[in-house]
């Protein structure tokens, strides 16, 4: 595939409440299949807990390693919501009350006639010099600083803010696919299929394993590349190859 | 907590269908509630997709940081099944066809009148020296090698080797934990709960926010600890907190 067209991006999901299983992740799902449709390549996906050192070390690694880096989960108001003094570390700038997400957060509990609790100031904390990331379910703003865009880990509020960062993304080509049903098991088109795979170097073949409840085995073979043309021609020697196998 | 009595572990899925956002991982899930249960501690995940040199630098930072690494995905025949390649060169020793591994399953499909084709007898490929996980769906063998633990990506596999795996893991205290229902959104009690966290140090309190259709906050407060009175204690803390707000 060609470099130049590609974005990278990866995701870290922040929370004890992922790692003791008791909270099954949806975030990272939705993003991959969000990256994906706008053409920005999940590479690598973390999981960490609310440590802060971990958190830091995570930020770090990631942000220099991709184009973009989009974190969920920890900038709620309780002491366990360490994201932004983690985000903020790894930066190496002040975590502030951001005056902006002040204000907004001070009208919305004033029009709701709840107080603007010490707890619910914690959620206007962020970087110094990070950029708002608008949150439609709940006000309490995601943040955006560099190539970090830091998000909600209930899902609801993480789509929602997505859907507010996607259209500010560069994005590069969007990956191609195409989907070939193959009545064989793995065993038996594994090797031509890798062989089929050295002579398409640009395109990517993956294949996927079911195993039916009586035991038998079918597969889905998938061509992904940026080009249609490499696309069609890896998907046709392919389906030739399946002809012959009969 | 007590660091003597914690076993730590860490994950890693393998597999460019999960970054792409076509298959959504159930691996972790499961793998975090199991832990969880026999008293491991998962501390983090990773998601990397079929690149050797991208789960070479997974395995080996994960392998040495925790007690145990668990991986699962790129264990099947095709040529995009790279993960015991990849954990031979972590570990740099030669990646060979096992003999135990390629009797087991030359029997296998023998039985079955199914060819021992090339791409079947790369299920057989392991680092030198790695014992087998008995797969009792499939037949072909995961495997063990030091404190790594490389499994099948398909959830059915995966579930089956990691019941064969558990019993023989060294595990830790189990955590304890309680589950407080709590009416008022974590804007109310994140500050009073942020100084019983304080008072609590030995205890690990997380609180975890609901949405309902309706607008309304709720939140459910877990108390997580090693010991049955520092739990309690905490807990008591909490009730008592929740009472005196009405």
């Amino acid at each position: 595939m060609n470099d130049k067209l590609e974005v990278t991006a990866a995701a870290l999901a922040i929370g004890d409440e992922l790692l003791s299983g008791r909270t099954r992740d949806k975030n990272i799902g939705h993003l991959a299949q969000t990256l994906t449709s706008v053409g920005i390549n999940l590479k690598e996906v973390r999981i960490v807990a609310d440590e802060q050192s971990e958190i830091v070390h995570a930020v770090n690694a990631l942000r220099g390693k991709f184009d973009y880096l989009f974190t969920s989960g920890g900038i709620g108001p309780t002491h366990d919501d360490i994201t932004a003094d983690a985000v903020s570390k790894a930066f190496e700038v002040e975590c502030i009350y951001d005056e902006a997400a002040m204000e907004l957060l001070a009208a919305h509990y004033k029009s709701r006639e709840m107080e603007f609790t010490e707890a619910r100031q914690r959620m206007a904390r962020m970087p110094q010099g990070a950029s708002h990331i608008d949150n439609p379910v709940s006000k309490a703003p995601g943040f955006n600083i560099d190539n970090v865009y830091v998000m909600a880990g209930v899902p609801k509020v993480f789509e929602a803010m997505l859907n507010n960062v996607v259209p500010t993304l560069k994005t590069g080509q969007k990956l191609l696919s195409r989907s070939i049903p193959c009545k064989h098991g793995e065993g038996v088109i594994g090797t031509p299929l890798g062989v089929i795979q050295k002579d398409n170097p640009d395109i990517s073949i993956g294949s996927y394993p079911r195993f039916g409840d009586d035991g038998s085995f079918s597969t889905e073979i998938i061509v992904r590349g940026l080009n249609v043309e490499d696309v069609d021609k890896a998907a046709d020697d392919i389906e030739q190859m399946l002809a012959n196998l009969g």
